[in-house]
């Protein structure tokens, strides 16, 4: 039995720790740690060609955080973080995962794993009231990357809060090598406030209702995997990078795209059974789902990751960043003035 | 010449005859027939290796039916079920389509079919009006599974209503065998009145232009296709089934989910000329579109078909159960408390 | 170095000069010109084995035009056409793009070309205030039909005004021949008035957060690629035809549909790397991408092309037509009477 595959209990997200430290004089709320989960935080690619068993722990957490400068509200999470933690495993593994609930929650919550064969994926097995802890014992039978999210009455409301994360399950064989791997999370957020406001926003379950969010982002923050916000992700020149991308939804489609890049090499809907796509510019994601694809990175350049609905990006805060450094190929791009 | 792959113009869905003998004491509109359709009506799978000709009729059916307890609608059918009729011919059949119109419709109609090469997809050659009727003869000349629809002016409306079904076109050499087959129909329905309200509700073309609708379906009923509905649709442990979709829309895509289970093997918007996709957790459907997916059923359970655009499942009124039923697997999937 | 595939910078299409000799007596808006592209305006096929050199001029143009009778709009356009002219080059092949802004313009333009490897799709390396100009140069390093469209500050607004068109890239050994080939766009109109409305339109920054615009169109013209406008394209029977569509948004995903037809053969999101999809009926085409799709015309037919979310056909001005001359043939399809 070996654990993997897994934040620890304990693990603090680099984005939550870079928000801890702040100076005096900052305002209350804009010293109030976030939610985002650090895109880096992957667990490793797994080379094994044997099955094994993973014990696993997600802890239900409504938490108050940090959306945007000068404004919170009070998310939903999977141990603090969104998207949840990571878990990855390979086709055949077998996984106890232990869902607890924390005391202070005031819902009750569930998960619902898109990897697992049975009723709910899991939900009515891990149904528990606040302070509540349940077990389930699952086999991973096929390959793919899978959303696990709450699915309580009025799940939608507890995904757009953020109770999302993803379950890689590596197919036999394994993925191409890449250099990097980098793992976030879509979802849209209700509230009767728009962006902008200050203080704490209000959930607004009519907007949910109408498909009309007034906040797309990815991992719980306005514009937060930005240089602006708790920093951009990296790379160089000449190295692969590999995003996984979960879309808690709970409505809206991604149509996601590297801009000043491609994706070389995509699995729509995360499905790792079949043959990846090539040289796809936009790939749409649908909500419930996820999105494996891979990068190469042939020049020095500042690649947005965005939904490409894109009112979503110019006036919902969604954005994330990759800056890759390293030596500009004239022959590829260049400015001539 | 051979009548095949139809339901006789007199049949009556397991769903109508359901609704039919209702205890006295139930209030009239709870006694009302619903249009959904059985989704076990499904026309046998073909194993000939030669083409041949099909007679077809269809008749629009404007009929006043439950869409909920305590609520109706005027809906627009093909044949007085939702979706119309499954018709099932194989790629290179030939096919005369008798199109009628009752006679106590108050609107034109005709219709498209998705299978057609020719104007409209037979949509000119087919226009009539009340009491009218019409015939068109067509080769099947590429496989897929296509939606049928009614395309007059204000088409968006008449489908909305509920003027659409399947015709689906085998490809030489057939689908893969599986044990059971079941067809469901998605579309949305645009009212003034929200899901929850009682009487006659009233079709609102504003909120259509939004594409904002109240209810979000299969089968034309809300929750028809669950226990506590008309019954959900049952298979064995160790079975293979199949869903056919068809996706009216008129203007939602579909994020089509087997929640607890996965697409073993699926055609992507119906079509069946290439290579199924392997392990897909949730496949866009676009709107006038189709879906045909496969699960395999290792595990009792009850799987939930859904569009994980979520908020139509909590808050529309779209469900659909199949309850698996048999022996556990607890090497696969096992609760531990 | 040679210059290829793009309209000369001062050609006008076909759009707009059939809209300049209107008869006395018809209205100023009426007799307005169009930014409508000819759809027939597509670069020649390649059929080079070696790459070359290219020199592509885009001008960002801000032009008040016709939407519809009666009804005009301030666009935004590249040359002054929707879609901006269709670039066609080879895999490997580089280019030399000059992009200039009118010194008419009122606001800042840039271009993020999708083709391309580089900070923004080279949007930073091209912003220019009005009378500005910027070159850049790039290679072709990956095959496929690209979106191009403005990127500064606010983008979702310049695009929804029109600023985007199609670079092709075709792949080592070409595509497949066709008879004739079509380039047409998509994208939503945000404004204070509905369709039907004369006078100038306002830009609705609001409808477009909601993602509520109350015109979706091809090329900028309200019904414009058809016999009502300025006129439908035109075909033979036994013909091959191919569609080049880049749907622009800013918002909406297109579920791309021929009616009387089927996407023999389509290359989804316009990723001409792999293998095309076979016989699809309604493909979805998200915002910021592509599609290419071809078709066989065994019979006389208008095939209209449509986004298949059918309100935006029926309420907000979406339609083109192919008309298809030639002789029937009763064995595919015959009315019957």
């Amino acid at each position: 039995m070996v654990v993997a595959g897994l934040l620890g209990a304990g693990a603090v997200s680099r984005a939550v720790r870079a928000a801890a430290p702040a100076a005096p004089g900052i305002s209350l709320v804009t010293r109030m740690p976030t939610v985002a989960a650090d895109p880096t935080r992957v667990p490793p690619p797994i080379h094994r060609s044997h099955a094994i068993h993973h014990e696993v722990t997600l802890e239900a957490r409504e938490v108050r955080a940090r959306l945007a400068d000068g404004c919170e509200f009070t998310f939903m999470t999977w141990n603090g973080q969104v998207p949840g933690p990571m878990i990855r495993v390979r086709q055949d593994d077998t996984v106890t995962l232990t869902v607890r609930s924390a005391a202070s929650n005031e819902r009750p919550h569930c998960v619902d794993i898109h990897a697992v064969y049975g009723s709910g994926g899991g939900a009515m097995a891990t149904m528990m009231p606040p302070g509540g802890m349940r077990r389930l014992f699952f086999k991973c039978a096929y390959p793919g990357a899978f959303i696990y999210h709450c699915a309580v009455m009025g799940m939608d409301e507890h995904i757009s809060r953020c109770m999302f994360g993803m379950i890689l399950v590596e197919p036999h064989g394994g993925l191409p090598t890449v250099d990097r791997e980098f793992y976030l999370g879509q979802h849209e957020l209700y509230t009767r406030e728009p962006l902008g406001s200050s203080g704490l926003l209000h959930f607004d379950a009519d907007a949910m209702a109408r498909e009309a969010p007034n906040f797309v982002l990815f991992n719980g923050m306005v514009d937060g995997l930005t240089a602006g916000g708790l920093g951009a992700m990296q790379a160089r020149v000449g190295e692969t990078v590999r995003i996984f991308m979960v879309n808690g939804g709970p409505n809206l489609t991604s149509s996601f795209h590297p801009v000043g890049n491609i994706w070389k090499r995509c699995w729509p809907q995360g499905a790792l059974a079949g043959a990846p796509s090539g040289y796809v510019q936009t790939q749409p994601v649908a909500p419930g789902s996820c999105f494996v694809g891979d990068m190469e990175l042939p020049v020095p350049e500042s690649i947005k990751l965005v939904d490409h609905a894109l009112s979503r990006v110019a006036r919902k805060g969604l954005m994330a960043e990759l800056d890759v450094t390293g030596v500009a190929d004239p022959a590829l791009f260049r400015e001539l003035g």
